[in-house]
């Protein structure tokens, strides 16, 4: 027996050395990619002695309408490639790799996010706006998956679920921030591009944002759940979803409110309740909160689309102004919309805020820079939360 | 105000387009990959008209030792590469491409599971064995990712835990798997890279396993939480942790055994405890099992490394041979070990078993064919979970 004993150890450590072989096999052992450097610069690194071309894509890079921006990278006598950007802002970055016309994750980035079908490496440049969607030392809230049942769309449903750090032990009634996806966008989309459970932790750490849950429910009306987690199985995810923007989700939202305010310990009144949403999730948002015209105290727009398909017949369209002169008669705390200058969405926003303006209808207008990205969506929350719930 | 009503429900059908476009640039556009064939036969395509090899690599084909096996794939006149295996039992299974020497993921499948640092698409043939990896209709747990304290490690971590269907709104009192991960792993493997949740989920509602709670907790006590999941930021996954097998882990489990009695509405005596874990958690199990040693009424070890390091100095490994004889002593319902053929751990495993026998120590032995896998360890979850708890 004793001769064997330290086999396994040994095994262990053999199995690890071997993993970190295969790792080298495949360009990986003692590569990092990407660095952050001391000024904020970063360096990309790929390791292909055989490639004729390799580019780096990334966001922070100006694009040419939806066609992102690309660097040439340079390849050394090790058939390593490299490129070193000028120094960065803070902030989340996403990148990717073309190596001779071939788009390639950074084998040696582990870290990536899913938007709609495509699957992008991402890392974060600290000391500023980036230190909210990191992870640090605070308290940290707990996320959820959970299934609801919707009777309104018969069936069961995904929904992913942000509680504050202490919700668990607390006797206090929380706030609920509903936030929304966007087209192509499912229950994952806030809490992987979205950071949000940095986010929250982070403001709520630095007593910037009120403790709150966060709801973060599937827009997609004919979705039970995201692609991959619903029993159609490991489907390729698509934008084009039939019934996104028809009247089903603004009229079946009940069934979200009605599980959130009966499973966890939450204020059921208007006061404790906001909405907010980005692109589709932005027009669901509007159309929900006018269309439960005393239901939210905190309405949020971001790059919002604005008004329904004339041809769509739904009794949520029938009186958009009618039921905003409601809502307005009912009275909220805030009304916030934030939009890029570049935004395809910018003129929609313009004519909207006349529409409001017409009707001496509050509301706060946050314009930044950029265009329909998830770079302003981030900002967007970060900025919004801490003005909820006050 | 009219004129532009139509705009942004065209904007946002141009920006599906354009992002369908982008993925057609990535040559994504209109190619499905893998593609389960009606004889479960499986096609992988990937377009790259200028590569000049492209090889598929695949965890069903026959390895070399650690090298993993692979197939030349092959290009027709529109410079799309495919390959279609033969008929393969059902089974989640996981493959990547080289092009040209370099790996490359599959960019047409965004499912993806982290194996310490390396990133495989996966995907599932239906029909057996594969059915319990996937999401199918019946009532779903929630998989919550919380924080709790460990003062015995002095800090707070992470950890996954899955809650069965119903059990939010029950006034039952649930018994508990502990389920640890192996060297490489964290919190996470066991609920992607095992679809704990998904195997919890359809053996449950097929009356085949009892409701419980399986909790995943960080077996690396140097760590918080999962590589990109804590302060570190988004660094590099590695195997080689410190303090990984040193009794640290074992000593300190009361911890979470602590925390999980403290805020679930759990049984709270040893019939409704149950460890089990995978290579080094098999370890960690066979350790904290006897280090505990009337703490559980179920162990399992797949494919478990078994003695320490004689080198290690901890009052966890002073006397195995008479906390295994106090265990054996307090009693216990099932003691189950699984290991395959050709682990690399195999011989342990014998040598460990003839010590139980020695001792007249009960277990349940489960030898299955291939080595220190995924696939049997999720096959080993399948088959211990319907014997806890009876």
């Amino acid at each position: 027996m004793k001769k064997h004993l330290l086999l396994s150890l040994i095994a262990l450590i053999t199995l690890s050395a071997l993993s970190f072989s295969q790792q080298a096999l495949f360009g990986g052992a003692n590569i990092i990619s990407p660095e952050v450097n001391p000024d904020n610069s970063v360096t990309f690194r790929f390791q292909a002695p055989d490639a004729k071309e390799v580019k780096l894509t990334g966001d922070w890079m100006p694009a040419q309408g939806w066609t992102p921006g690309s660097e040439l990278m340079t390849k050394d006598d090790k058939g390593l490639w490299s490129f070193t950007t000028a120094p960065l802002a803070s902030d989340l970055y996403s990148y990717s790799f073309t190596v001779d016309g071939l788009r390639n994750t950074d084998p040696n980035n582990v870290y990536m996010i899913r938007d709609v079908a495509t699957v992008t490496n991402v890392f974060i440049v600290g000391g500023g706006k980036g230190d909210l969607y990191q992870v640090n030392d605070v308290p940290h809230g707990t996320v959820a998956r959970r299934w609801y049942d919707s009777p309104s769309l018969g069936m069961k449903r995904r929904i992913t679920i942000y509680t504050p750090a202490g919700y668990e032990s607390s006797k206090q009634k929380y706030p609920v921030l509903y936030l929304l996806h966007g087209m192509g966008g499912d229950e994952e989309a806030w809490i992987n591009l979205g950071r949000t459970s940095q986010i929250l932790d982070n403001l709520i750490a630095q007593g910037k944002a009120k403790p709150m849950i966060v709801v973060m429910p599937n827009g997609n009306v004919v979705q039970e759940a995201a692609p991959g987690e619903s029993t159609l199985g490991f489907q390729k995810p698509t934008m084009q979803l039939p019934n996104t923007m028809d009247g089903k989700y603004e009229e079946t939202f009940k069934d979200i409110i009605s599980f959130v305010e009966s499973n966890y310990n939450v204020i059921t009144e208007k006061p404790g309740r906001a909405i907010a949403g980005l692109s589709m999730g932005g027009y669901h948002s509007l159309h929900i909160s006018r269309f439960y015209p005393n239901m939210f105290d905190y309405v949020g727009l971001f790059s919002a689309a604005i008004m329904s398909d004339p041809k769509v017949t739904s009794k949520v369209y029938d009186n958009i102004d009618a039921t905003l002169q409601q809502q307005l008669k009912n009275g909220f705390k805030l009304y916030w919309i934030g939009i890029g200058k570049t935004d395809f969405l910018y003129k929609n926003n313009v004519e909207f805020r006349s529409k409001l303006d017409a009707m001496k209808f509050p509301y706060v207008y946050r314009e930044s820079e950029g265009g329909h990205t998830w770079t302003n969506w981030r900002t967007y929350l970060s900025e919004l939360a801490p003005q909820l719930f006050r």
